[in-house]
């Protein structure tokens, strides 16, 4: 399946959001100009605004509001990454060079404010309360989620519970947003909310863990960026949390966490992962969150929206970056 | 002027300012509590939140309406300061030591934006669109602000017209804002509204133009921060600016910046700006702006609220901290 075809019935119209998104480089201020030149440059696989779109499809349809909230969503989601290579001091991200590889960390975290505050505005946009409210309490939810991640870095007693806890916060939650922002615009009716909330978070969920599996067992040059970057970080995502469960002694992770960033025990548990069924036993998990948000589908009218976020569902599984 | 009886008629609803703040300490996860602890724990002038609810006083005073408001600025003040720190690296704020000093760089940043998506939220609290997009309007302005100082940073040749346009975006739009939301939800007159953000931005600008002075002038005991310590950062604000414009050759700043960060060369410029008249010259600065606020007010009625406004003028200038 290809991002050119995936989104079926809103594909055209995220042409739309993406010319939102783009209006934004216009700004009176070169260097910002420039800033927002480089962040933007790397499109996504717009996944999140597409959501939202969808989401539209089980309502009213209407793209002057469905838009702006699409790309508030999706501008939240890049003014994450900002600052989180900012924090991980990531060189690289989709293949591009980071904004804070280029300019200076301390501007860089203020090019993430600033595309949260582009965020807001877009969120405003919309003129519904209760989805500006959700889009504020995402941004707290991922923001914890992220202080979260920071906190446990390092831990290895920590607990694939407390991952799954944490990756709800940090990506899940906002695919929720994605589904129910669209839902509530459209003012699809209640069951409909919960149903596509049910779908937006599973659907996060097998996101994210397959985002880490692919951390390990990814080809570098297709996600463009290093193979085994969490664990550099200190960060345990499922696969090195079962790695770390099976072998409990003279385990590769215990000892590139106490000599930090040492490169030789790095390699070393990601060929022990990349060899194990680890990969396998992690695509369980991610199978059961997209079995669920599969499921989550049922109550809602069969639709081509509805074949699309099925066919998102097989996607996220499948991709290889 | 104490800041106690400095607010006039408003200064007893600051009160419940400062009690919606501090709900915010109630968090479900720990380390982010104590982290909000912490940083809310050093509690600032509230100078700006006293803006909000005295600028309702203009109007239909709700207070349902304006806390949320005052909480927003305020938060969003605080947060912004939060990045600030993490950005020069300072070890104390208002003398107590800064979140970035306890904790993570990276940590801190989320926790800065947890903050800003908290300000969010009361944002959205006043369910007033136009008050919400100023909200987010303002971060952009205050974001591109900090952009400019972080890019100008070092550069010896930038003009004093280029540091007045930084300070208004930086500090001045947060006053103006204060003042223009305050009278929005209080459905204060066009007329009145205008006043209001003139006033606001005057004394944003004199309050921007005194810190500036006393970072040399003043007593670190009183300020909680060392002297000298945004020329230590490269920042150059109007004592330095007119130091260089008045010693063009053998300059200590052109010293200082050559070999980054070196004591001596700091201590000599804080000196010479200490016992030249330049603090004088630019108090001058900050007289005028002062006066360009007072006269903002003049077409607004004689009442309580006026004359605190009129106070608070005099206090940003005589205020030693």
């Amino acid at each position: 399946m290809k991002l050119d075809t995936l989104y079926g019935p809103v594909h055209q119209d995220l042409d739309l959001v993406d010319e939102a998104i783009d209006a934004l480089r216009d700004v009176d201020y070169q260097p910002l100009a420039e800033m927002l030149n480089l962040v933007l440059a790397a499109r996504g696989k717009r996944l999140r605004p597409a959501l939202s779109l969808l989401a539209g499809q089980f309502g009213q349809y209407r793209l002057d509001l469905l838009v702006p909230l699409a790309a508030s969503i999706e501008l939240l989601h890049t003014a994450t990454l900002v600052h989180d290579d900012v924090i991980d001091n990531a060189a690289t991200r989709r293949g591009h060079p980071t904004a804070n590889s280029v300019f200076h960390n301390t501007t860089t975290v203020m090019l993430g404010d600033y595309m949260f505050a582009q965020a807001a505005n877009f969120a405003a946009r919309t003129g519904n309360i209760d989805v500006i409210r959700l889009f504020s309490q995402t941004l707290m939810t991922i923001a914890k989620g992220e202080i979260g991640q920071d906190m446990t870095a390092y831990d290895t007693s920590q607990t694939v519970r407390q991952y799954l806890q944490r990756i709800g916060g940090k990506t899940a939650s906002l695919f929720v947003t994605a589904c129910q922002g669209g839902a509530m615009l459209a003012e699809v009716g209640e069951d409909g909310v919960e149903a596509l909330k049910g779908y937006g978070y599973n659907l996060g969920m097998a996101f994210q863990v397959v985002d880490d599996i692919l951390d390990f067992v990814g080809d570098e040059q297709e996600m463009g960026k290093p193979v085994g970057s969490d664990l550099s970080q200190g960060t345990l995502t499922l696969p090195s949390l079962l790695l770390l469960d099976r072998y409990p002694r003279n385990n590769p992770i215990g000892k590139l966490f106490a000599h930090r960033r040492r490169e030789e025990y790095l390699g070393q548990a990601v060929e022990m992962i990349r060899q194990s069924d680890i990969p396998r036993e992690s695509y369980q998990m991610a199978e059961s969150f997209a079995k669920e948000a599969e499921e989550a589908l049922m109550v809602l009218p069969d639709n081509p929206a509805r074949r699309t976020l099925r066919d998102i569902v097989a996607y996220v599984l499948e991709r290889r970056s």
